[in-house]
């Protein structure tokens, strides 16, 4: 992990960019000066972390949305990192999710079902080569002395959530967005999943089918999942459930 | 409007039991000891109400509930009050309102489907005369200086809520609970809502029909209405839950 650049946003945040391997990320975590003061010299305490999910538009595209929410993760006493999804942003093209895209797409427009092939060709990829990179990006993130655990997953394509809660221990909680379809192989992957949930749910969300939402929150294992559904479209999240979804993770994590 | 008897709680809580006519009601006000200070000898502010709505079991059983509610509700700056239903508690029976329990259990305990007039039969009447009840209460709560709008309702037979939040001008926001047989014709008002609120599902509610649930809240006319279900039966709802519905109200009523 190489940091390439960092830079100092208003209210005490740190962002560096970095790089693992082939792949970008930025860091997000208290600005030094802000930071508690430690107790006889000590250094502060490591803070819990939260992975931040995006769709695979790029950073760049993400970035607005990515820093208000690292900023209200800092506020609550949280780092905050991403990285960039596989065959998007800077990363090398991935033919065959721009193919699979494609088709998608195809479907959608010409008003066809979009069959389980379709979902499978463009979601499984993806989530077979992000997971193991969201977890190896884990490793890195966790050996910085400013981070420790427990750690959080928020956002982004529900899939990738939904396996990375089933399969990497250190994810202690996750926020998930319902909006993407789910290959049935996931879908039964989260019956694994046991960590508390809070799941967001646009009730009115073109992109997403309403009843596949709700059959997916059913299947979850956890003991603990809480569904929050409100009105709109699939970026139409009001503000309170934003801060809803804060303080679940500052139960979960701190 | 006679107030019969108070009591000061724990933690600056006034609370006085009241007749309307025949019917029993408590109400609950900040102690004036602990009320802000008055600036140049004024009254303080009149504070928002919030109307505790409750299952048909009588004040007596749903105290405990209730005074925790309540304790809630001043805390966050509120008054509270609430009101004896129709043929429950202290109130003179009702015979066709026993009958029609006694054949919802019947069905119930053999194992039959609910059909639509056991379901009209036992909610209707109880609808009908509350609604008009619980407005009267409102004209009386809010004609005493320390009580101003605006007006929530919270929890309780989610039918009177829904007729309640159709019909009543003043009632600004609701907290719904979905927990029980809502009669068709509610269900067709529950389109004529359009104030916020707040739907609370228990997803392995052992005596609520979920899809009817999620049904009656895609059914509310309200542009700004929120689902949060939670795992567990009738009675699981989580201390967090409470928490969420309390700023609900702090969103909308302050």
């Amino acid at each position: 992990m190489h940091f390439t650049s960092e830079q100092n946003l208003d209210g005490g945040v740190l962002e560096r960019a970095f790089t693992l391997g082939e792949i970008p990320g930025i860091l997000w975590t208290p600005a030094p000066a802000s930071a508690p003061a430690p107790a006889s010299g000590s250094a502060p305490a490591p803070a819990p972390l939260i992975l931040l999910g995006h769709p695979p538009l790029g950073l760049h595209r993400m970035y607005p949305r990515l820093v208000d929410r690292a900023r209200q993760a800092v506020a609550d006493g949280f780092a905050a990192a991403t990285i960039e999804l596989p065959g998007s942003g800077d990363r090398p093209r991935w033919g065959a999710l721009d193919q699979a895209r494609a088709d998608m797409r195809r479907a959608v427009e010409a008003g066809e079902p979009v069959s389980d092939e379709i979902v499978d060709a463009l979601v499984l990829p993806l989530v077979d080569k992000a997971v193991p990179e969201w977890r190896a990006a884990l490793d890195a993130l966790l050996a910085l002395p400013e981070i420790g655990g427990p750690v959080g997953y928020s956002g982004g394509v529900i899939s990738i959530g939904v396996r990375l809660a089933a399969v990497e221990p250190r994810i202690a909680a996750a926020v998930l967005f319902a909006g993407s379809f789910v290959p049935r192989a996931v879908f039964e992957e989260a019956r694994r999943v046991t960590v508390p949930l809070h799941v967001l749910l646009q009730w009115d969300d073109e992109g997403n089918d309403r009843q596949a939402s709700l059959d997916l929150f059913d299947a979850f294992g956890s003991e603990e999942k809480s569904l929050h559904a409100h009105m709109g479209g699939h970026t139409g999240v009001p503000p309170y459930a934003g801060e809803a979804a804060a303080r679940f993770f500052a139960r979960h994590l701190r």
